[in-house]
């Protein structure tokens, strides 16, 4: 039926296999950060894959302590800077492993002296042959083009090498309870059809989340942008609150991830603040009080920890962005204007 | 009249005087910077300053070949995280120097081991207590909410620092020369009026630049969303063809930043695709073959330098903003939403 909708559904059962295959990889990827003194990371990525690199920052900065960059790559690709790589991690996220730009800056790094590696779902492709060590996303072939399921399963290895970075047997334990949680959320999809009615013509929203999930704010509005063609604006929380809010009026749409957590208090004034606006929102949560700010709330079960939530909220956001663009009479799986492997110079 | 308008206006004195002010200050932190052997820098921001934070990183990394990386507050403020600091600098860029989680970031850090630095217009205020070195952007009292004086002397004192720590006498020439290319930006004002009038209804439009004008595309896109609550989306022209171009049919806006530079070329390629899907361009460039794609052309004068060209280029910018705030009947001077003194926590 589609392609993006079965592999939605798909992504527990490969974040489990994802989990299980590349824990021994890893773990010595730790290893070598430590014998190669790392203190410092940076990523490079582009779309989803630099969602998952946000969600990257947050977790190695929050559990291992470890400041995170996320690389501009024309700093390589335009300007041929050659940047001091001491003590520096290069990681590259890619699913396809052929991003051009994202290639070109590990092989730059790696020149340049630093240690490089990849998150990728393609075994052999370019990135890997300039990454000194290769973690997998495991996640089959990927035959929408909205990616989906290569999104959910880099973040579950990112929490896998951070845990293992930190050596942080809590976070671990989170991620081996974060699939039963994502086959929860799932159930969303019933719902969903009747949920996305009133958006037949939005045209432009904002989707906010904070902390962990500023990643799930901007892979949603990424998601919605490309398969429905919504001008979906991606903000931080508190960013938002200090000037864009101004856009918000009668009926603005606004999406609301606020899971359970540190973040979640400060994303629950800022709903406040937007329902005063008389805002409209549509809220992922599984608090009732937040939920029953939305004029839709979106039922989200709770994650293990706020930690691996991301990898949870994410799924009615897709189930979202799914279904919007069914009713607009698009075609999730091969929309206008994208292409699977990003080729920029 | 306004605030605003005469605040753009003055721009280029205030970073004349801010360059010439700084000399010292900028030199001495880049003497602590190689006295405490700085590899590494992190900057935290807010708003319009994280946007000077975005141009410092592409500075920094592109002529001091320094990896940047952006704070994210809430690593330090909802996660109390503690990160390891040694060997880096953490800048906070804060025009009221009052910004709560920047100010956090940098106590956070000092006390972590990092060596801390400033760029602030209020001497005296609380960033200023927990930096080892202040900078100052001596643009005078800012009485607009919508910040634009306060953007462009931060650039300058960015320019100033790098080139200091890169000793760069190119970068210094580049930037003592300037002003002057500011001051001939301005006379974009004349044709402003007429520029803006088809974009009275304008609901949602894309902003695209490159590589150092990255700054330029999301302080514009910011300052439309303040004072005209346009959803204003910023993109980097390389992100953007990979996706968010889904969402360019015809009429729809793009405003499109590029003056001449390594990033031309690319974004010159962007722009006939944006034309072949009946897209519609304001264009800021000074290349005729670039300004010819544009259904609104804003000639913007060359400036000494690719790397200093986001100091002119934002001006046409600023103006836009300012005149189609006034069109659609805002108040330029103080939005609806806006605060300037940013307290999150």
């Amino acid at each position: 039926m589609s392609f993006m909708l079965d592999e939605i559904r798909e992504q527990p059962d490969w974040v489990e296999r994802a989990v299980a295959s590349e824990r021994t990889g890893a773990a010595a990827l730790a290893a070598a950060m430590v014998d190669r003194d790392i203190r410092f990371v940076v990523i490079a990525a582009r779309g989803t894959s630099d969602n998952a690199a946000t969600y990257a920052k947050y977790l190695f900065e929050i559990v291992a302590g470890m400041p995170v960059a996320l690389a501009a790559p024309s700093v390589c690709t335009l300007y041929d800077a050659q940047l001091r790589w001491h003590n520096t991690l290069v990681m590259g996220i890619s699913q396809s492993g052929e991003g051009t730009d994202v290639v070109q800056v590990l092989s730059s790094a790696r020149a340049g002296g630093a240690l490089t590696a990849c998150i990728t779902n393609s075994a052999d492709s370019p990135i890997t042959s300039v990454s000194d060590f290769t973690l997998l996303c495991h996640a089959g072939k990927e035959k929408a083009v909205a990616a989906t399921k290569t999104y959910t399963t880099a973040l579950a290895v990112v929490a896998l090498l951070v845990g293992h970075v930190a050596d942080s047997r809590a976070l671990l334990d989170f991620l081996d309870r974060t699939p039963d949680a994502m086959r929860a959320a799932l159930i969303a999809d019933d719902a969903m059809p009747e949920a996305v009615l009133r958006f037949r013509y939005m045209q432009e929203c904002a989707v906010l989340a904070r902390g962990v999930n500023q990643a799930t704010a901007l892979e949603s509005a990424l998601k919605m942008t490309e398969t429905s063609y919504v001008v979906a604006k991606p903000y931080s929380g508190a960013d938002f609150q200090h000037g864009p809010i101004a856009m918000v009026d009668q009926g603005f749409p606004c999406f609301v991830y606020a899971p359970d957590g540190r973040a979640y208090a400060s994303m629950l004034d800022l709903a406040m603040r937007i329902r005063d606006r008389a805002g409209e929102m549509v809220v992922f949560a599984s608090a009732p009080e937040m939920l029953g700010l939305g004029v839709v709330p979106i039922p989200t079960p709770q994650a293990p920890h706020e930690l691996v939530s991301p990898l949870v909220s994410i799924i009615p956001g897709q189930l979202f962005a799914y279904h919007l663009s069914k009713l607009r009479g698009a075609d999730p799986d091969s929309p206008r204007g994208l292409t699977k492997v990003t080729r920029t110079r």
